[in-house]
């Protein structure tokens, strides 16, 4: 991009015709069309994830920046036959009171368990639009650049349960019951225009024993979030938003194996990755944060990170410079004697089909990390920008 | 019980002509026999509940008296074929091991995911033997008074799923990463001598917004466990514990039906109960705790607190001075597109025959929650007595 964006450019959307229409009320703060208007500058989160109250405005939906809550639901929602371009703008005004009020932890208007609604649980709602969205009417050129549907992977098992969706909430909050309560409200505000097509819970820890921010495990064991840009930094910004102020989610439950994973020893899962397991740090270095060295060998000359390995094929340095937004939820699904564990892995990233794909494709040929995990479901999600006080979500594609 | 109690009473099982030899290795102290040794000295969690971690020793299991965790999973099993009395002693051995590290923040021993066992997130364990273990040669007459499987109610609808079950441990922390760890290490060690047989994870919260406990509410909105004795209270112990140290747990999955609850005012929400929604007072009442007036009537000579409201039908004056303990968990299960949401019931008391079916019956028969509520699993666990240092779970009865 040289010189000033156009338009287009600016709003990060395939086609913005009818963007010059968008931006009334004055609400969300379009004036700045700078280069740097991407910084989360005016965003409550800009500290890059203190956890406590983060707000529901921002020029970016505030979630994304912050750290993960203990608890999350998603909801994956299917239009009704009637929802138009209008009636989704309606949804999206009702969903803002309903997002305003409920990260005050005040009741949502019309809530039939206000108790249920309390402060002090850092709670956050992130909403998004499937691929059907930008088929409506009126919709048609408002994706952003690169926004489609995740293709198949060959060692995809994708449940028609956990796939697709044409909306997408995902609440989270360090108490559970928060959660749900707040899902409740936004689910039955849904119900004039969207049923829920699959919820999937999740839960992660990013506080340490001394209370201290840490990356957090997943239920491999695995420090999982290292070689994420750092929320605030330029690298993030660029990796995550566009200049509107969206970005794209791709929401991918993976089972996890922790059977056959716990058959191997520390070093065979430490391989399989290329970090290791008491701190995540890379093979090739001792501290959390250290650069993974790629070309290192052992006194046998073989790479120390395999070839293989997780974070090698993963790695923007193999990639081009590619670079996703990584924030995973763990879950376990108790469906009696068995129950299924796994990760809800949530990738933001700006251009979906320049960032994501071919990292997965990547991975899909050739990661070790395959042997133990199976993918079971997939959506993908344009995430509007945030929204201002006055202003609500979605505003500059919907109105 | 008069005078000084036999060996038999103290223990508090239906036999125990064996029991001498079980007080061996002087871990347990059993020294002091007179009528106040149910007290909960030297129970870790004798102060009533504050969270914290509550360590693996006490007189009675620890967790019993302690404030309810942010989350807890139940896993109940089933015995596999040669699991004898002796075997079932290893395996109690193994768990008391693995209990007393995991409680303290340390890995099991042969841990596989040692880096997953952190401190400071109050993890507890509980284990119960289900009415087969006492079906066991040498055990048959070692079940506490009273125990025996809940009988079928009218209303129930079991689902095998979520039913019955030879051993549970139910685990508790306030963080689900750590919970999940704990499972997975006591379910490995199980593995020779028992499998899994249904999982059931559920959540609470009893930390109010200013960081001081508070009762918690269910998933009805519901301020639950008002009416419960308080730990560490004479009330509490005579309603919880036997002699011996033991008690008994029955676990019920109810699922609440949120959609049909929501349509109620919530007048006829608080009839339902007889309790007001925004504090949980009786509705004869203004304050929490405030006594229930069972007779009161209101201008058009109608009782305040219906014949049918759940805290009149279960109250104990109602029930010839009846008493149990009850620990809710909200469950969310995910199953696509709908979520079944409910509370998994825990009643502790003494004796289930003279205390709590009497109460179920009741409330199967005339409780106005019915219509609401649907039991959809249960089971019932005697729950051995605490271990000192150097002792281990169930050594009285295995022994
Ligand atoms: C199958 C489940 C997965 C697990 C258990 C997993 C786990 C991990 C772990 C432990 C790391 C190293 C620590 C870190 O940098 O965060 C990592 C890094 C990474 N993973 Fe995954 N991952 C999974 C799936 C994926 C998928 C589907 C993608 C993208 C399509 C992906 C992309 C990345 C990236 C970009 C990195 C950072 C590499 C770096 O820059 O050093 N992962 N992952
Ligand atoms: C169906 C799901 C149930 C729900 C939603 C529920 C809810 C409640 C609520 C809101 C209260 C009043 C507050 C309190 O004292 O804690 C209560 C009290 C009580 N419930 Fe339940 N309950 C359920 C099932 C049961 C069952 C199955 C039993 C026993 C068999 C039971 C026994 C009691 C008792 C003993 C009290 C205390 C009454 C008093 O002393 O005032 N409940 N329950």
């Amino acid at each position: 991009m040289t010189g000033r964006p156009s338009r287009r450019q600016l709003f990060g959307y395939a086609g913005a015709a009818a963007a010059g229409a968008a931006v009334t009320g004055g609400a969300i703060a379009l004036g700045n069309d700078s280069a740097t208007r991407s910084s989360t500058a005016g965003d409550s989160a800009a500290d890059g994830g203190t956890r406590g109250n983060v707000g529901p405005y921002g020029d970016h939906q505030p979630a994304i920046a912050a750290t993960s809550p203990r608890h999350a639901e998603l909801v994956a929602f299917k239009l009704l036959g009637g929802t138009d371009k209008a009636a989704l703008g309606r949804l999206m005004r009702l969903w803002t009171s309903d997002i305003v009020a409920l990260t005050a932890g005040r009741p949502a208007p019309g809530d039939t368990a206000p108790e249920l609604a309390i402060p002090g649980v850092a709670l956050t709602a992130t909403v998004g639009f499937g691929p059907r969205v930008f088929t409506l009417t009126g919709l048609t050129d408002r994706a952003p650049r690169g926004f489609i549907d995740v293709p198949p992977m060959s060692h995809d098992r994708l449940q028609p349960t956990w796939t697709g969706g044409d909306l997408l909430v995902l609440v989270g909050a360090d108490d559970a019951v928060s959660v749900v309560h707040a899902i409740g409200r936004l689910v039955a505000d849904a119900a004039p225009f969207a049923k829920p097509l699959w919820r999937q819970t999740g839960f992660w820890n990013s506080t340490g024993p001394d209370g201290k921010p840490i990356t957090g495990r997943n239920l491999f064991n695995q420090v999982d979030g290292t070689g994420n840009p750092a929320p605030g930094t330029p690298d993030f910004n660029s990796t995550v938003w566009n200049d509107d102020g969206s970005t794209t989610l791709v929401v991918r439950r993976i089972k996890l194996n922790l059977e056959t994973w716990d058959e191997l020893t520390r070093s065979e899962q430490e391989r399989a990755v290329g970090r290791k397991l008491s701190n995540g740090a890379p093979l090739t270095g001792t501290a959390e944060h250290d650069e993974l060295d790629l070309e290192a060998r052992d006194g046998d000359n073989r790479l120390v990170i395999a070839k293989n390995a997780h974070a090698r094929l993963s790695h923007h340095s193999e990639n081009d410079g590619r670079r996703i937004f990584r924030k995973g939820l763990n879950y376990v699904q108790d469906t009696g004697a068995t129950r299924e564990t796994g990760l809800i892995f949530l990738s933001y990233q700006a251009n979906l089909v320049s960032q994501f794909i071919p990292l997965l494709t990547r991975l899909d040929a050739a990661d070790a990390l395959n042997e133990w995990t199976t993918t079971i479901g997939s959506a993908a999600f344009a995430i509007p920008p945030g929204f201002h006080e006055g202003g609500w979500l979605g505003q500059d594609i919907l109105n």
